[in-house]
Formats: C-alpha cells, structure tokens, sequence
C-alpha cells in the first residue's frame, strides 16, 4: 500500500506526488515544531477561516522552498519532514501580509522561499557545529531583507501595517486591561505566529498542536498566558497585549524549550520558564531596535532567546538536551530518554 | 583546615557558605580578569566608596548569576574561579544606573543576572570552539535588550544617564584639554568599567589590580593612558575623555591582551599596543552606532576589538597565544611558557 | 632564474623585494578574486587612470595590510598568493573616499589597512571552520568602524559622499532609464567595487579579469547587467543603477558563485544566478538598514549573500563545491574536478 496513517500523520510510499504534498502540510507544522501531516492540515484551514489570501501565499511559499530543496540535493529524509518547508510558510505570509498585492510581490515570494531554503541549508550547516536548529530564523533574515528593501524598490509597497521608521519613544499611555485583553491576548497568541489576527484560528492552532503532542498544546497554553502576564506586569501597551503580539514568541519559546529539545523535567521545566520570561524583553527589545529601520521583529525574539537557552546546553550538566536530529515530540523525547535510562 | 590563604586569596574546602563567598569575589575580580578574592573584594569597597546601591546591586547581581549557574549544573572549577560571576557584577550596576530605582528594577536585575549566566554558557560553549573566551559579552548583549526594552515598558524608567535616541552628528565643539582631563580620564578609566565616576574609586581599582599582577597593572595604567592620548589625537569631545568614557575599554582590552591571552612579549606588547588603539575607533563606532536606538556602549568595544585579536591567533604564528582555560595571570603565563620551552 | 612568468603572472623566488611587490599586485587582483599578478597590475592602472589619489590611498593600503600579515607570522604562500593585501586595498581607498583630504586619514589607512589583516586572520579561522573564505568582509567591517566613529571624533571630515544619518523613506521619483543607464552602468559596475565612478575603468577591469579568467569575465559581465535588469525590474531609481551602484555587488557574487567556489555546471550556474539576484535585494536591504547610521553598504551584501550561498554547501548534494584554499580559477576548478572524476 502507497499510503498509511501512524501517530504523526501520513507515510507515503512510491508515490511522488502525494509525497510531496505530505511534505508541505508536514512544513506548515513544522511551523510550531509538529512534523505532523495533520496538524499542518489543521495550521492551513485556520489560516483559510482568516484569510484566503494568506492561505494561498503559505502554500505557494511552502511548496516553492521544499521544491527547491528537492532541486539542490537536500537529504530526502529532511525534505519529508518538513523541515524545508515552515520557513517558506512564514515567508509566503509575511510578504503578503506587509506588502501590497502586486504581482511583483508573487514574484518576490517566490525568490524569498527559494533564499529562505538556502538560509536554512546555511544555519543547519553552521549551527549544527553545535547540535542546534536554525528554527524560524531562516523566515526572519529573508523577511527582513525583502521588507527593509521595500523603500528602495518602486514595486514594492508597504502596507499599513509595516511600522514607520522612527526613532524610539518611551511609551505615554498604555491603557486599562480588561477581560478581553486576556480572552483575545490568549487566542490569538499563537494565530501570531502565522500574522493571523483572529481567535478562532487561534483556538483551530491549539487544537493543531494538541493533535500532535499534549506537552507542546500545554506549553504553547502557558506560553501564551506568561506573554500576557509577564507583559502587563511589566507596563506594556493594552493594545499589543490584546492583539496577541506579546504571546506568539512565547508560545514558541515555551515549546521548543518545554520538552522539545530538553527532555521534561522539574529543572528543564524552570529552565523553559526563565527562557519564556526573558522572550517578552527580548521582544519588547527587538521592537524598539527595529524602530529606525521601520522593520518588524517577525519571531527574531523567539529566535534569538531559544539560540541562547539550547547553544548553552553542554555546560549545564542538570538538563538533558535532546539533539534536533532526534527530537520527535516531547512525549517521544520522554519514552527515549526513560528506555536510555 | 577548611581555610587557606594562597596568592590568589582563599582556599576553601568543605565549607559550602564561605566557598560560595569567595566565589562571588572571585567573581568581582573577573571583571578585570582576576581571578583573586581580595582583588575582587577591593574593586567592592571601590565601589561602596562611590555609592552603595551599586555596590548593593553589584552583589545581587553576582550572587544570582553564580547561584544560576550552579543550579544548572556549570563545572564546579569555573564557577570557583568566579566566571559565572561577573557578567551579573555588571548587570546589576548597569541597571541600577540605567534605570530609575523601583522595585521592578531589583526583579529585573535577578532576571537579568540569571540570563547573564545562559548568556555566558553559550559563548563558552560556541566560542569554545576556537578556544575564545566570552569576555563581558554576556553583560553587554543582557543589558542592551532590557534597556533597549525600556521604552516599550511602563513599569522602567530611564535615568537621564541613559542616552536619547537620535540621529547621529558630528562634533560640533570638542572643548579644550586641561591638565583635569589627564587626571579625572586616567583614574576614571577603570573605575568607568563599573559605571563608578570617581577617582578614588578608579585609584583603588588600581591597586585591586596590583594585587593580583603587576604586568595587568601595568597594562591599565597604559590602557588607561592610551585611551586618553589616542581619543584627544582623534579629537574626541574633552568632557568625555575626562569622564574616562575613552579609557575604560581600552583597558580592559590592554589587560587581556597585554599578557593574559598572549604570552607577554615585544611581538606581542606591540599586538596589544594595536588592539588598544583599535579600540579607541571602535568605541566611538558604537557610541555613533547606538545612538539611532538610544543604547550605551557599554563594553562591547573591548569585547569585540579583543575578539577579533584573539580569535586571529592561529594564523599569526610569531604569537604565543594562552588558552582561556589555561589562562592565570600574566606572569603565571610567562612561567608556564619558560617551563613548556 | 629568480623571475619567471607562468599563467597567473610572475613567480619569484629569492627575491624578497620582488616577491613583495608580486604579493601587493596578486592582493589587488585579489578584490576580485584574481591572484594573477597582471590582473592587479591593470586593476592598478584602471585606478590611476581615474585618479591618482586613488591609486596611492590602494597601494598603502596593501602595503601596510600584507606586511602586516608578515610581520604576525602569516603563512608564506598565504601572503604570496595576496590574500592578506585585497582588503588592506579597498579600505585604502574607501578612507580616502569618504574622508577628507588630511595627515590623520592616511595615519587612519595606516592603522585601518593593519587591523584589516588582524579581522582577516579572525575571518579566516572562524568560517574555516566551514570551509568558507572571509571575502572582503575584513574590509567592510574595519571600514564601517572607522567611518561610524568619524561623527565623534574632530580630526575626521567626512566628504559629501558619505550618507547623511536619516530615517529610511520610501522613493519618491525613480527617473526613466535610457540608453547611458544601461552603458554607464554597465561599466561602472566593476569600477564601483572599488569606489571608481568612471567607465573607462570599468572596461579596463573587464580586461583585467579577462587576463586571468575568461568564465570570471563572463560571470562579471553577466553580473553588471543582472544588477541593471533586476534593478531596474524592481523601480530603483536610475541615478543609482547609472552610477553602476546595483552591479557591483552582483558582479562580485557573479564571480564567487559563478565558477569559482562551486565547479561550473548548469545547476551551479542557476544557483548562482539565484545569488546573483537575491544579491541585489540585499543590497537595497542594506543601504535602507545602514541609513539612520549614514554608513555606506560597501561590498556588504555581496559578502553576506555569498556567505549563504557558499556555508549552504555541505546540505546541497547536487553541487559540487570548492574548497577555498583549493580553489584557483573557473577553469582550474574545472579541471581538477574533471581529473578526480
């Protein structure tokens, strides 16, 4: 039989095209870190109940990166996981999401997701030295070269909701939290992550993620609550707290740390919090560092602070990190650290 | 006996509080790369002498690095030695400077202590690789993101110490050198590295540094010197320069490489001498660098002038460099290099 | 016999003054990665045809960086082939481009040239470790030091050609492209790499390159006109594209990619066509992210997309790479690799 169902979706046999479409919803998952061929089903509707656009841009962005892994040789085993595919998704909505539909902007997603693949063969390369993944970096540095050279590029345009450049300004007001700054704040926390400013895909997101593995629907829960608290603790603007924008790099801090490259205990469980945390200032950071340039911090917080937390690894003996290579779930993380035991 | 005293302070065996103590001094003095308890007790009474709430944050923010590390399990020898210390020497006083004194501040030092130390694990563990050691990195990169996080954040405020953003431009008036700006610049120029604006604070870090290496001392006193006669030849503003703004990386960058991570020789006496001069452009670089975004310097001049000066060393076969785990002071090197010849 | 010629130009032994006068004219060729003793020859001569000031602020400037080189220890045939002098070369003129005519600017040359070498050696043992080659990165970086410190310094004067510090903002007016957008900047796009305004040495560079590689010239010449269309595809203004300011990055990258870091073949021609493309992209990214800093890209974004396109190497299986100390021309690449096949 060419086509069978386990735990992490399809397994596709002798037959190309279904192959590769197993690959590119396996990419989309890949996105939160779920090399699951239905949860990326699920990430692609939620996308669609928002906006049929960004659901076209994140296939074509999909598809064009693992196609052009595929071209250049890339392991097949990599290629079917998925792994040349999450950053081409975040790439194909990213552009559609800041610049104005033109057809010039098509093209621009379709060399973005072909570069995005060769970011990614780079970080793997060079970040392997150390056993550590490139995650959503590779989306990150493309998105921003193509959005920094917007302004010298008469084809392309902004949208609105690229920020002006400008020089950093202390906050004046900040507004009154109420009960839909944590109801809205918590949903669309993950729908962020894919730019999708909308509960309901936010709650299909949970929903993806709790089909995979229920340790990473937990973490990418508490990530999105500590956003929230963690950012009104400190002062943030009502608004961004409400919009999700303090939650989505915690949701993914909060899973690759919490049972996903460290198996879960009651330490890498602390560790996976003071990472969670400290994502909220790096983000708040990365706001303000990119104010002159009139650039997005796209998930660069989540990024830059799990880099940290999982490079640091072989100094602290009292983690058990598990290498990119071997990490499936945080479930499958436990059964293999329990048989190696 | 639990206690001993050897050339470089205690010796402490089976007492965990005192051990811990003197790990927290040790870690004091690793901000000038000594590894010695008295040194790193008198650059605190240096800093008690200028005020007390630094010299308060200064050990909060030791004591909460080093205990991280320990918790996470770092090798029992380098958190003796004081390295997982004095990243959050440093946090603590740059946050207790930059930002006005609320107890939200105290949070984030323990917070940014504590970061200080995933910080200091990853670049032991990356540059590691070319036998590199992390220097004050850890310090710099922590402070820059929550400063830089600040404004997005009601609960920080700013000091008027914290620079404003801007755009930058040149010089307009330099002011003219008096026989002040000799005298303020050089006994500033260490007590700068801990934020202290005080000449006997700068006088007393001199002698911390005697203490433990007449060669280190030297290397500050002519670090110390270069950084006022290279800045004053550029035609650096006077006020800074009398601030000691000029010469505390240059010191820092005249102590690691004036003998600690090279043999000490001419070759590398003149190695030195251009690292130092170097750093006088690259600390102006980062002032004009940082002022779009409203961040200090801090000492990431140093930290990447020496960098690149080490991190050079395998091409450069007329250098004896020391590796950092091997690394005491400079005179313990030269013996170890007589004894090896 | 002490001088003979072969194919890249003199081979000298004995002759120490010689030998250093091949190195200096190899390390000018070097910029574009011809280590061919007339390639630097004519590269010189383009130069002084368009200025002499040039010219000279070229030729101390690979004097000072390869007897630096030598001094430190660099290995022998390291320095001879001019590997330690193409950067030393581009900082030259790129002070005396952007700074006004004064004593201090050529001691800074001095002193810029000498630490080019030192980031050269940093360079060299970091992405060695990847087996990737530092490009003209030493020269972007020490560069970019030198000119960001000048606002804070009095003894330097930038000249009009430096950017003045600004928020980015979108284009206004673009210009219409005529026949002298294509003829001038087709020229000047060579002619830009080093800071030459002026077609006739651009057609001299041409040349030159043709001297020591024809694939080289080609890839050069594919180059300039890629950095033209693309541009001009994607609404750069026409002032920039004539001056030749969107090709020479591609021509660099066209050269790397094209032959010479990758066996030439139909599928590492498209990847480098890919490079080549996505290059000019980066290149706009870089002059808009470099604006509230008034810093000029450089050879930035050659550097950086060559480095993707070259660390990507060991995940792309269908490519056929060449190690940098290995390779010489396209040609000699191809007919090594056509012997081991």
């Amino acid at each position: 039989m060419a086509v069978a169902i386990d735990s992490t979706g399809l397994v596709v046999k002798g037959n190309p095209v279904l192959g590769f479409v197993d690959a590119v919803l396996r990419g989309v998952g890949q996105v939160m870190f779920q090399n699951n061929t239905f949860t990326g089903l699920l990430f692609l509707i939620g996308i669609f109940v928002n906006s049929w656009v960004f659901g076209i841009a994140a296939i074509i962005g999909t598809v064009v990166s693992t196609a052009t892994a595929m071209l250049l040789g890339v392991d097949g085993s990599l290629v079917r996981s998925g792994l040349y595919g999450f950053n081409g998704t975040l790439v194909g909505i990213a552009f559609a999401f800041y610049l104005q539909p033109q057809p010039l902007v098509w093209v621009c997603i379709v060399f973005g997701a072909a570069m995005s693949t060769v970011v990614m063969a780079t970080l793997m390369n060079v970040l392997g030295t150390w056993q550590t993944p490139a995650l959503t970096a590779p989306f990150v540095f493309t998105t921003w070269f193509f959005l920094l050279a917007s302004p010298q590029f008469a084809g392309l345009h902004a949208t609105s909701l690229l920020p002006t450049a400008a020089l950093p300004k202390a906050l004046t007001a900040t507004g009154v939290p109420t009960v839909e700054t944590f109801y809205d704040g918590f949903f669309k926390g993950p729908a962020e992550v894919f730019f999708q400013d909308n509960v309901i895909t936010g709650a299909i997101f949970f929903i993806a993620i709790l089909v995979s593995s229920r340790i990473s629907c937990v973490a990418a829960v508490l990530g999105s609550v500590l956003g929230i608290l963690v950012g009104l603790g400190m002062g943030a603007a009502e608004p961004s707290v409400r919009l999700g924008l303090y939650g989505y790099n915690p949701v993914l801090t909060a899973i690759a740390l919490g049972g996903f490259f460290y198996v879960l205990d009651w330490k890498s469980y602390l560790y996976a919090l003071l990472g969670t945390i400290v994502t909220v200032v790096v983000f708040a950071a990365f706001v303000v560092g990119l104010t002159p340039l009139g650039a997005p911090a796209l998930t660069a917080p989540f990024v830059f602070t799990t880099w940290l937390f999982i490079l640091a690894k072989p100094l602290f003996q009292r983690l058990r990190p598990v290498a990119p290579a071997d990490a499936t779930t945080p479930e499958g993380n436990l059964a293999m650290a329990s048989r190696s035991a």
